[in-house]
């Protein structure tokens, strides 16, 4: 819709006829908003959606056909079938231009009992309403398989709610998008707040009872559960164009040029199917967020509506809160660094988010990662308390920009005791770092 | 003390001796910390100093002479002579290397009644001193003279020590490091907490009696005063370095390299006292900010005890909390730019700190300003409310690292519901201002 919207923008609907195929029942809505909302953080489920249906079919004169999944797209003949789960039937359009939103699909463990009732992904908003829908039946206990940010979201929504949660990771830490030493102090906060945790440990199938999940049963024991929820990350859904034809890339997402182009003439694609560029690891990568999709969209829509726009690649900034923990992470992290041929050296320190005296000051942990041969910074992690995530973006820029260690240290990063001790946490880990690299070399 | 510290890392006690000259009687404290001191945010005043005299004494092996002005320079005999005011007697050392961290000297106006007691500055901790002692009198009102970051600070806690406060400011606005647009949204918040606010408006002089001040009279009225605070802001205190010859630049500043030597060999300056290069302006500037003077004097240090290491520059990156908003700026005002010789365009844009739909967002406007030729990001000020402030960083390097806006528009800059909106209110100024750019060309 992103694509839609910026098309329109470009062409009216006299010169560009736009016509939208989605799957379920909602448009432009924050998927990262729902754990969320099902934590009772966020009250008001329709405060999610950043536009409906109705505004783009009366704003932008997008004909959006919601619950149709596209069944098939032909090249060659330039159409798209999709079936319309409302009437039951087959439709057909034509097109001149086609932008695939094609998006991501949950991983689903291929184990006995895996189909069973009350075991839920949270990816989409309809997701969601099932999951919502298990909680209003008071269940007891949950567990949560699966500990990325989407399972560690889930998690702290589950104790929100009330119920008792377990959550299993098959990695020795949770949080793998960190390295191990960093994702130890997201399952410390976890723990705090009663979550039982049990990493290094993987799920081998589910018991159930007329056709309802009963338990999860790890490699080591047996967790009862009323419901389980599924953090096992995404895949890029891309087995509709394939079958069209459409070349897929190593990182299994759709190739895309700069421009988002596919090599098929008129063909576009963003967001999680398509294929990203990563600027530091220099290497195609499929990475599944929000941010990215909205950007793309944006891109792919000023290049469907005549324009010329370019997406520069990712280096892969996100980040979360996790009870009162809040994480980010940047770049490459050292265990990346190494599988992409770098040397990193790494850097933690300790400071706080405001001058040490300053009330509020709460505990920073800054990780930065360096090459050790160019000093370039290559990634950062941070765990801290509030205030401490946002951080993550001056070394973001660092990372886009190249910057290497001996510039980052004198860096003009604001200071004021309500924000910062006199010098920023990133700075002292570019200090630090800068230490390491002089005593690798 | 930060190039003392420094430069003994370097070098040991057998092969470097260090004396320390202080005209007052700390070291390495927090003058950033003051206000807050005062208003009683920061209850312990202890708190506010890093390392004591004793510290650097007994860890650095650092010969700290407290209370000891120095009078003279003399480069040709290599020595310096200080005043005791202890002893009353003067003191003359020789030296191979002299740093010279001579600070700045706050602005006093040249008006009738201008000494009186009770016209206080708030520079050091020795001033501050003074003002805890005036606020002990229990005076009722006050009236600050300048609304700088000081001087705003300072309105605020007197608000919080519960006086009447008024504060004078000759310009159209207070927070003149700002454009008047987001200035004007400073004084919305001082005038929100009591603070009464003349602008436009220059002291004349002071009533006084019996050596007391009583009043600040302007240009339009007379304002009682049982207290008078100063927030004029600072020059360059370079009188005894220019005495010892030493060249002082168009900023009123001391000429240093890049290194931070000055043309006499053997001798450097860092901080308040020594210009800097603008990397916008690519102007020598005097900006008076602890964060620079920190981040030379380890600079300075670092060649002072034989190594190598030379300070890139500033591109004016600052902050402050005035009663609950957060401001904060980067590189050049449109204003600034201008002078610079830039034809600046900027985009301001109303955002929230966190996803709108998110407990706890607050407003967020962020003023960007870019070149219209080059569309290089030139600069930014950001005035809101909690978690406003530090997202000036990710500007500041943008700014830096001389990003232009279609590059920044799609820059990988984090993104979860607690902490930003899906498009970080800093790109969506870049979107803005990149439109702005189109119109104007």
């Amino acid at each position: 819709m992103s694509a839609a919207s910026q098309a329109r923008r470009m062409r009216g609907p006299d010169e560009l006829e736009i016509v939208a195929f989605e799957r379920g029942g909602f448009t432009s809505y924050s998927a990262c908003g729902i754990p969320y909302w099902l934590g009772r953080v966020v009250r008001d489920r329709d405060s999610l959606i950043a536009r409906s249906p109705e505004t783009f079919r009366r704003d932008y004169h997008i004909d959006v056909r919601l619950r149709h999944e596209v069944t098939a797209i032909d090249l060659d003949a330039a159409t798209v079938t999709a079936w319309d789960a409302e009437t039951g039937r087959e439709v057909t359009e034509g097109f001149d231009l086609l932008m695939l939103g094609l998006g991501a699909r949950p991983l689903r463990p291929q184990l006995p009992g895996a189909d069973a009732a009350g075991i839920l992904g949270v990816q989409t908003l309809g997701d969601a309403l099932e999951v919502a829908a298990a909680l209003e039946r008071d269940p007891r206990r949950a567990v949560v398989v699966g500990g990325g940010y989407i399972g560690l979201e889930m998690a702290e929504a589950l104790v929100r709610r009330g119920l008792e949660v377990t959550l299993v990771e098959q990695r020795a830490q949770p949080m793998s998008s960190l390295d191990e030493d960093m994702g130890a102090l997201v399952a410390d906060a976890l723990r705090e707040v009663g979550v039982v945790l049990y990493t290094g440990e993987s799920v081998t199938g589910f018991e159930t009872s007329d056709g309802a999940v009963r338990a999860v049963v790890t490699e080591q024991r047996t967790l009862t559960a009323d419901v389980v929820v599924l953090g096992l990350g995404v895949r890029p859904n891309v087995a509709l164009a394939d079958s069209a034809g459409l070349p897929v890339g190593a990182s299994g997402a759709l190739v895309v040029d700069r421009r988002l182009a596919t090599p098929a003439p008129g063909v576009w694609a963003a967001g999680d199917c398509a294929e990203k560029f990563h600027r530091v690891s220099r290497r195609p990568v499929a990475i599944a967020l929000g941010t990215y999709a909205n950007k793309e969209g944006r891109t792919a829509g000023i290049n469907l509506g005549g324009g010329y726009a370019s997406f520069p690649g990712v280096i892969g900034t996100a980040a979360s809160k996790i009870c009162d923990v809040e994480v980010a992470r940047t770049g490459l992290t050292a265990a990346e660094a190494r599988a992409a041929g770098f040397v990193p050296v790494a850097a933690t320190v300790d400071s706080t988010t405001r001058a040490s005296y300053f009330p509020g000051a709460s505990p920073v942990k800054v990780k930065l990662v360096a090459d050790a041969g160019t000093g370039h910074v290559l990634g950062a992690q941070i765990v801290g308390r509030e205030g401490a995530a946002k951080r993550i973006d001056a070394v973001a820029l660092a990372v886009w920009n190249e910057m290497d260690l001996g510039e980052l240290i004198n860096a003009d990063l604001s200071y004021a005791p309500p924000f910062s001790p006199l010098w920023d946490p990133v700075l002292i880990a570019a200090r630090k770092a800068a230490q390491e690299v002089t005593a690798a070399t």
